[in-house]
């Protein structure tokens, strides 16, 4: 099984910026971490802090043969309506995963046009909303 | 470590009512099947159709020495302000569940007063949805 | 045939207060009549303060192999998910009633989450409105 | 007993379009049924596409004596304040009838300048709407 | 003179949880001395979690020939058009009370459909409030 | 001078429905004093129920070399972007009328199409509104 | 009769500035007009810019006797509800008038505070605007 | 292939008013010249003020066996759910087309019931919109 | 202990306008049987219908050595931030009175500036409102 | 004369995925036909999922003397005012495409930043919206 | 060149009350240190909490010669429509000043009538605001 | 002293498209001449239309030492969640700029996802805004 792990905007900081909203590790140890832990499954990463780039990205998968995603598009979860239009588009399933509650933060971060296109979500669980969303997929590949 | 698993309105009609929804099996015996998985973990199980009986079994947990609270509050996750505050006043970790993906339904299930009351939420991904809570707390519990 | 008719909150007090807008006759008396009257019709009442125990009725009626249903909410028209979830999930033809024309009192009650679950309503046309749901279920039988 | 029924804007097309939401039978021919039926009524007949045919046809109806009406507006229901002042103005017992549950519909039917100046509605039940809003004028008059 | 104070969903708690928001004592404790400083006044106190308790317990008050209400609807405040339209349908003269000052909190406690149908309101002053509400029927029944 | 003065849905009514708002004198009579009082001025007065024709007539006014218009639109105030790009477009110089003061009704009377099209608006000064549009005119070419 | 005119902010700069929008002769100048044209009524007139000065005044007129007022309340018109509560306390007739189209400008201007409190409103005419308010006095004290 | 061309309220002033908004040329000069053009299609053309009689029309296009629909439904495009229910109704390929660009005029021009119902909209285009909409049916036939 | 009682716009007409909506009584007569009820506190009493002016005197309560406020601000209690900021920046405590119970009034009263600024609010209870305001403070003093 | 024709995000993936609504031809296979029926116009194509991408190329067209651009923004549509004011700033007639109708679609996609700026706009004609746009330009080259 | 300053509502508290957002020194001895600064610049400098004092001052600028104006509106920025209109009727170009950063605060300190009456403004950057737009005119009577 | 100023979408084309709205100098030649008038500090320049592009920058920033930004995010402003976080992550004092006053522009452009993230704004003050924000760090230093 191949999971592709993709991260948005500012999601390059994690670890240096901001610990107390989202964690002290950056993305990459845990990334490792992970990889290790699930060493029977193909997973990959990329992050991007442009648009464009992460729905070339997602265009890219289809070729790649990617069973699943997981992504964090960050602040553009709010904002991009052709991110999640990539997502409707090349039909791998698809899990929305925040690491803060994004319900219990600013107003104009309630609005996702991203879920609807996604199999669910997982949010405000920390770095584990990542690892949940693989163990989610090993359960269903599973039944 | 001590888990309560709280179901709403409706959620007794699991596995006999709408299954191309919330799926075929009841939950009784998922939460049958659920307990011997994780027999190191003390599960316990309350559904009610009643807003206030919630609310009053919610209060019940302080007293119990429940560790962590997995809440599924179904319809009651988008009018009631009295169940978000009893969980913001007996302070015990909670993650909001939902079987369905309630995002990619009608418009009015995108508001939730109990969002940002719990620690976070888990949605869309089946009865998989309350496992994942519970391994998350089995992570926690093991940092 | 059977038909359940059911009322919500405040409904007990029929007759006995503000009968300008709700009528002078007691339900109780009114549903006397009417069962003499549909004697070839198995009719039950059931009324209740309570959102929990209505939804728990709804899911009740599923086991006592009821054919249709009336249900006038009351103010939980407006304000309950729960209950409109009970309709949907229980599948059993049910009619709206109101006993005055919500359309024409305060700007709250036009909202009605119940209405999209029925197969119609039937609205301000006083106790008659309870005999013409009763009415429409019967030429439908006949068809 | 005088009994008028008016239609609005394309609703001379029922039988011949679109006969999953408005039903197979043209109205004329309904119509004639329902005045057999109901022989012992003065049923009569208005069809109009044009909003102000209808509130002249409105205004004609103080001058024959009529004594209660039956209108669907159609589409005129969610536009037309004039239609709604004219139902006001003339004083006649009315009921809004649709065939169709327009709560159930999009978000631009759900509001409605002529229910608030309608003795009440009935909707959603095909059209038995119709013949359910003429035995409430039975049941009215035998009081 | 007969007073009935009312509290709603989780103000069970008082004293113990949320005391920077609610205060430290007990609803009981602050009752029991109110009675006794009052003593010439026939003072009884309910509480439920359950809306339609409520809504029983204030029906139930018409026939205990209670002269004033002092009513603390919680969150129920909010959400519950059932429990407006009940004081409004015993026509007992109601003070709406709140120990916070909700205006001062989240944006949706600044919805009250209880408001308009109770003579006024007090909110913010602590348990005084209550107090309050007592003293203004006893200058009134001084007139 | 010649003025024309243009009434819209329901004004037919006027003197026989409704007194309390629109005032006991029929329009007509209203009318043939008017233009007895002001037989300097060449007066004409259409009505019309149904919107088209209102602007048919408008049109039609250009070819009468009609100098100045006084319209009251009724409800089609509220409803008709047609009405006013006809009156924009027509270039005469019109005021808007009203018999009734629309600001103290409904909220939906609060809006008009017609108003941004006009030189002015004149209303809730019963049918005088009429007689001052006229002396506004007078005022005006006296200037 | 005597009649009361009251300008508020910024018309005390009439003549001077924006002559496009508000006309090139100053408001004095053109009430020493009226004035001597209107000489059998008993006109008065006050501006400020402050909007308890208006209120003051309106206050004032019930001492002074005043039958009528004519209003030009400026941005008053749209912010203030206070100078709305005092033309509905002191009960004098008072016309709304406005010397440009307020209609046809800002979205904020559209709002009126003080419509619904008075008789009716001239809006757009000019100067001519306030002449036609005493005709409309004069014709009713005629009737 | 039989086109029939339809234009709504003040569209037969084309040429003669507002020519910097709708250019200078009359629609009948226009539509002769393009019927000579496109002398092998049968091009038909209807204009009313009316909406009503643009909905007769619609449903009268059934009979007469058109093939395809253009239609400008003018200021109607952004009030009229009849209209627009009647070019769902007849199931006639339709475009909609508007000669100045709505998207850049007022606020409530933005809004057209009628885009919905039809296969796709030219608008901005000036009379080539028209054109256009012919050469899209020839294009499509061709294929 | 000393209190200052602020009266905002048009509060000054207590007693002789609208008796049914503020009561009977004049302030000044209510405020001198209030000054010799509770002649151990120091009460000083303050109207105006200036915005600014309120705020001066807010200001000069400071110096004034007030220890608590009772500010019915009338009208600007909907539109007045700046009252609103000087109460908060005096830090005086201050409860918000209303006579009329402002909730069951126009929607516009249904906003207030100055509530989340006070301690508390007293609405609806006639000019009792301001007594138990007092009583507040009184027991406050006492804890 | 040189037309170039720019594709938003995910326009890449035409004819490969979601062909029910954009079509089964790949747009580099549909824009060889076009240039190749179109030989005496210069066509230029450019396609980027990067909203900033797109607006350098807007701005290079400048230096390469493009007489008209077609531009189908795909979901940057209706999110983005920088492309919008890209097109405003180089002042090239532009034309607005959307294969799919739009406005028969969600909500969100019924608004267009990008409208306002241009010329016109055709959509929901599939893949002819282009092949009409150059057909505009050439319709008023000749003219 | 002569440089007015205008503060609004609560900024003679400044340096007293609220230090944390508003700064520790008053504005008399900041104005006095700006003064000897630019001592080759006349600055006059006015304060008021009413907001007609201010349209006054507004006004009396023209008599005064003055060339440019600093105004922090304080609170009446986001409720003055008068204030706006005074601005631009005096055509004196007018920099809108705020110490704090409003747009960081309360929603409703978002809206300014003022800023588009305005050349431009400067926010949130303290005292110095003001200074900086001092710096602004020199700069620009230098050009 | 390190001073970075950061230019949105559209920004290169200063200068040379709509000189009436941003001025006729290109920002390359006005930079320079601010680099050698500031030469004291030392200033950096970065222009992108790309969102991504200039959070990248923003991350940049913090590895350089830079103690100052002056971002003008130009359309990105009123869109951008992403280009907000960035400025807050990376926790280096900021301040908003724009050469025209967006607040006396369309509806869209007053509304900033950047400001709450700034120290304070400077807007409409052409190119000199940024100069201003240059010496408000140099007052800031110098205290």
């Amino acid at each position: 099984m191949k999971i592709a792990i993709i991260n948005g905007p500012n999601l390059n900081l994690l670890g240096t910026r901001e610990p107390d909203v989202y964690g002290k590790s950056s993305f990459e140890s845990y990334f490792a971490a992970l990889s290790s832990k699930y060493s029977h499954i193909q997973l990959s990463y990329y992050q991007s802090n442009i648009e464009g780039g992460i729905i070339d990205y997602l265009h890219q998968l289809i070729k790649d043969g990617i069973d699943a995603i997981l992504i964090n598009a960050g602040a553009y979860t709010h904002t991009s309506i052709a991110i999640a239009d990539a997502i409707a588009a090349i039909k791998i399933p698809t899990i929305e995963i925040h690491i803060s509650n994004i319900m219990a933060r600013e107003e104009f971060r309630k609005t996702s046009y991203i879920s609807s296109k996604c199999v669910g979500s997982i949010s405000g669980l920390g770095l584990e909303s990542y690892e949940l969303g693989i163990q989610y997929f090993i359960l269903k590949a599973a039944e």
